[in-house]
């Protein structure tokens, strides 16, 4: 049974996406793991990368039916080409210059996807920044070379990347020799009779897999032997770098299926675009992958903005870029996007309390913790975070709070709650400062899609920049009582010292005033003993000079210090502003049969907060003497604060609203003949296709109500006569 | 008198700043116009660059006074020093990577500076996109090099830049020349005794500038004709290319002070910022240096979304970037920066008429048109913008209704009206087809600046992306009556045209289908006469190709048209946010003496509607029992809409508020003991320092109207009972 387990668990599923940055993974914690999409470049820090918008390549092991199980919003399986088709067709979204041939990872979002954007980061601003009075600011995308440098970036934020000597193909070293060692076990495998357990596939993926394959697995027979040294290798695939990956490539002859073909020796491709500030070319500069470095590099300025108060967030709303290798997932995987990034700074002592933990603590959430995955199993726990915290499931009230936060902002957006869970990384998939760190994850027809990361960053990067530029990005912080400290105390006579050793005067010094406590204990016995000591000096005198006491001395003293100093630790809650957009469409889409009953048609039940546009304004013709009520209409919805357009084109009403439900309105307005006789026009909602009738200033008000959440549409039935005059029907397609 | 006259008004004022590629400038105009500060980079087009952005280069020419003319909200002369010192202590801007040691042309926005942007964006998509149901795009950044070279940025949108080779500076060439050659005339003037007239400069100025001429200009004179052969150069300045820059440079010795050499000869440098996309290096790209292009683009499917119907306009906010060579007037002139961009489609046939033009034609606004500035004057007109159109000084009534709401915009978000302008473009400084185009001007301690440029771009750009990709970038109108149209129509024997000419068959036949309504009529003359035409076809048979009739008919037909199709006009009002914001807190900034008189304190007197935070609110003490009630009132006005900033810092209310006074706070709320005992808080007003005292909610009722407009101060200390318990003393420093 071992190997077929194996190999079934060990199958990447989501290869095509991805383009992480090797984890450490010792694969302990691989077998069981549900399957998950990697479909974002990672952050990451140097020592140990870390991950940001990625779903780990841990989690690739236990095959599940993949997209076929996401469900529109009425519970009807997602025909995501359909989804897509409208989203272009309604211009949410469109591959960016298009005219031109595109560009793969690039896409512009038209009128409704970008008012749904700017809907989406208004919420954001407000349930973030303002509640929390968090310090907003804006940095420049351009980033200079030396900050990229220290933040490891430089470095270490690339993917190993091979070639085909003869079609040209660009493959991802570590994917390549995946995919290939797991079609060879599979092959073995039929060889042997065995029943291959795949994961279901829609017909068109199989497809595409088999024109890839060139007519899928050849089934051969394989030693036991090399199914085992397979297996091993999979087993630590990440672990590889790209000499190790090209050894793999020419020890088993591994062939691009495309051509037959060894793909050339593994090079590194650093995932940041380059560019050159200025015009002497000598300012390399990179487009930032992150946000969060501009906002690391203004620490001591908004720490001094905010009176020198502690505990504070800035936080930043902008577009970061990630050359990727070969973006493929539309809008969840992109090289240009917008990202939303939180910086909560906070003292790492006290247990990281927050103040309003309290608000929050009746929240519940999903939670996977890592026990559960290693478990092998993804069914969620529901917990409220109180709980959690106090069991100590979310290490502390901090992270606990924006994970309750996190939460309600999304459902505040209108994703579904039931399609939510926070995920907890894995011990081998978190970085060595992170305590603990969890992601919300979306689920859709890509699978669980993780679209907020929330991470304690430690006081990694801050203690990086300030080593590297010597500013003091630390808090200084009164003591209330002061501390008195004891200590051995290190003192030179400096009018002699300088003289007697010249050039390696300063270089000595250092050397002595860098000892510890504890070597400064030993130095004051070599005083007494010897008079002199002899301490170690790399590159002066063979590396050991000494001192005498007449140039030294060490003292016992005792001072109290009335100031802590201290670097803050960040929890940085991270949004992917597109993968949140993206997840949000399909959560609110649903179908309805036309008034035939034969045609499927597409529903975006948007809430109207987030909504593209509030109301449409439909003249029942375009016969003119319904224009200068719809303007006035008009006029009088924007005087409301309430956004509306109006569609006068010629086509019927009903196929106005249909057009009108595939953009997300949620209400519309109809103006007839009745309407310039007694005033009254007709209020329809979305969802129910019902309608109610009453004078024009009734109807605003009620939209008013409507669009603020202050009433229902129940409410309004309840309230303003219903209209049956153009029903439409609505038939749920299942 | 004319070398004298020639002399002063050639000087160029903003040579420092400046870096606009060169325009079609035979300099008729130059001699007598008002200076202004070139700040930004022009966008252009590719045969004739145009503006966007800039400040024309012949606006160099008559001295006047620059910044010490410029004055605080109340009048003050302003001290541009005192006011950046306290906007970076105040964090509305701050020098990115600073920690780094910052780079040149790259600022970031703290707290306050964002707040202001976001609210400044947020108007103007009110003021703009939903007043006028603009299509909003947001489009990526990353621009192919296909899509640039085709809009004739790759080629054209560049300097010519020289290097000294001592010390490596790098120098604009045109300022290069333009500069040595102005200072020799100044030398030449002193040797013949005569004043030179200089503008005024601040001390700190001339000592800049002293350093940089190492000690002054030498007096020498020289000969007439040399003044003479100088005088014309700078005359025609901006018409030399880099090579004739060179020549120059040789031909009259010109050298660097700082080193005393000729610098390099001039090379050509582009101003975008490029990289590569994705990873084989094979797609070359740059940063867009305008949101344009992503709009120009996506016009067919916008025009599908506006359901076919023109006019329509497209809009866009979002960063741009232009690779300045030596960018060095702070937020003025930047590398990285935010636009806001409309481009309005319109028939260019109907007068370029719009609906709503009657809402604004009686807007009164300062136009400084290309007349007056030719004969010498820059003394504005006051006239409504009716007036404008109808007299022909605006071109159009499209043109002229977004220069109403352009003028109207800045009004609202508090930009002063007496230091608005609208300067119309002269002849030589104008695309050639633009048929007028107005820059929104704001004066500032630079001077007066391009804020907005509000521009008819004609139907170049959809023009050449159609030409270059195939697209279809064109309206197909539906004609109420058809139009029937008779005309020469040709056609060729495709059975055995194609056989008889083989490989240049498809050359040929295009060009016959490429021929005149007037050749074919010729064309049809040779056919009779001869039995064949003989045509030019370049490359093909010397030229000259014989066609028999046998292979083609020219026929006189007549057919009915019931579409017309054309490429619609552009009319682009283009908004420069940065600039807009800087002069935004110029004109609301003014000092008022401390409670000593001793000392002066910042004001930014911001409209509590771009304010970056409405509300401070201000325990009287540190004391923990303030704490409650600061929070619930925080709550309260947050449920209002209302943004506030709590400060319980320890430092004075004196000092509290004199910090918010500097962040543009309009009003603030102070909880003492009286608020525990009766639930009474004070409001006070920032700009006259005066305070009210009432219940909370009467103050927060109070606050919300104050806010959203609907009532002034006057209205509320009519209401509520003056407070004259912590008083401050208002002085204003003149």
């Amino acid at each position: 049974m071992k190997p077929l387990l194996s190999l079934i668990l060990t199958r990447r599923l989501s290869s095509p996406l991805v383009a992480g940055t090797p984890l450490h993974s010792n694969n302990n914690y691989t077998s069981v793991v549900a399957p998950l999409r990697r479909l974002h470049r990672p952050a990451f820090a140097p020592s140990t990368p870390r991950l940001k918008f990625q779903i780990p390549q841990t989690n690739k092991k236990k095959p599940e039916k993949m997209s076929t199980d996401a469900t529109t919003l009425k519970g009807q399986p997602l025909d995501r080409a359909a989804l897509d088709a409208m989203l272009r067709r309604r211009l949410f979204y469109t591959p960016s210059f298009e005219i031109y041939g595109g560009v793969s990872g690039l896409y512009d979002y038209g009128p409704p996807g970008c008012a749904l954007q700017a809907n989406v980061i208004d919420l954001w601003r407000k349930h973030f920044i303002l509640e929390e009075d968090m310090l907003e600011v804006d940095c420049t995308v351009l980033t200079p070379h030396d900050v990229l440098k220290t933040s490891g970036h430089v470095d270490k934020f690339a993917d190993w990347m091979c070639k085909d000597p003869k079609n040209g193909e660009i493959l991802r070293a570590d994917h390549f020799v995946e995919d290939i060692l797991e079609q060879r076990l599979k092959g073995d495998k039929e060889a042997r009779g065995l029943k291959v357990e795949e994961k279901e596939e829609t017909d068109k993926k199989k497809a595409a897999k088999k024109k890839k394959n060139k007519g899928g697995v050849e089934a051969v027979r394989l030693d036991d032997a090399v199914v085992k040294e397979y297996e091993e290798i999979l087993a630590q695939i990440d672990n590889y770098n790209g000499e190790q990956l090209g050894e793999l490539i020419k020890k088993h002859d591994l062939r691009n299926p495309a051509t037959g073909l060894q793909p050339t020796p593994p090079v590194s491709f650093n995932l940041m675009f380059q560019t050159s500030i200025g015009p002497s070319s000598n300012l390399p500069g990179y487009l930032r992958p992150e946000t969060a470095q501009g906002q690391f590099l203004n620490f001591a300025k908004l720490l001094e903005f905010n009176t020198g108060q502690m505990p504070f967030a800035s936080a930043s709303i902008g577009k970061s870029y990630r050359n990727e290798i070969s973006p493929r997932a539309g809008l969840l995987r992109v090289r240009e996007f917008l990202m939303a990034e939180i910086e909560h700074f906070v003292d790492p002592e006290g247990h990281k309390k927050h103040a309003r933990f309290h608000e929050v603590a009746d929240v519940e959430l999903a939670f996977l913790d890592r026990h559960t995955q290693l478990s092998g199993s993804t069914v969620v726990k529901k917990q409220t975070i109180g709980q959690a915290v106090k069991e100590g499931l979310v290490d502390n009230e901090t992270l606990g709070y924006f994970l309750a936060r996190i939460l309600l902002f999304l459902k505040k957006i209108g994703i579904d709650e039931k399609k939510i869970r926070f995920r907890q990384h894995m011990d081998n998939e978190m970085a060595h400062y992170a305590c603990d760190c969890w992601d919300a994850e979306l689920h859709t027809s890509a699978g669980w899609v993780e679209c907020v990361g929330c991470a304690d960053r430690s006081a990694y990067d801050l203690s990086v920049h300030a080593k590297k530029t010597g500013a003091p990005l630390v808090v200084r912080q009164r003591l209330e009582e002061p501390i008195t400290i004891e200590e051995w105390d290190i003192a030179i006579d400096k009018k002699n010292f300088g003289p007697f050793y010249k050039k390696d005067g300063k270089t000595i010094e250092n050397a002595l005033l860098a000892t510890t406590q504890e070597q400064r204990g030993e130095l004051v016995k070599q005083l007494e003993e010897n008079g002199k000591v002899v301490i170690d000096v790399p590159g002066v005198n063979n590396g050991k000079v000494e001192v005498s006491k007449d140039l030294l001395a060490i003292k016992w003293v005792k001072r109290v210090e009335n100031v802590r100093e201290y670097t803050p630790n960040v929890i940085e809650p991270s949004f992917g502003i597109g993968r949140i957009l993206y997840s949000l469409m399909e959560h609110n889409y649903w179908t309805r049969a036309s008034e035939g009953g034969d045609e499927a048609r597409g529903v975006l039940s948007f809430p109207p907060a987030v909504a593209p546009t509030k109301v449409l304004i439909v003249p029942l013709s375009s016969n003119k003497d319904f224009t200068p009520e719809v303007r006035k209409l008009s006029q009088k919805l924007r005087s409301a604060g309430v956004s509306s357009r109006i569609d006068d084109s010629s086509a019927s009403i009903g196929k106005r609203y249909s057009r009108n439900d595939e953009l997300g309105t949620p209400f519309g307005v109809t103006v007839d003949f009745q309407t310039l006789k007694d005033g009254t026009v007709t209020l329809r909602e979305r969802d129910s296709t019902r309608q109610v009738r009453a004078e024009e200033d009734k109807i605003i008000a009620a939209i008013k109500a409507l669009v603020e959440g202050t009433k229902t549409w129940q409410d309004v039935e309840e309230e303003l006569p219903i209209f049956e005059g153009q029903q439409e029907v609505e038939v749920v397609v299942r």
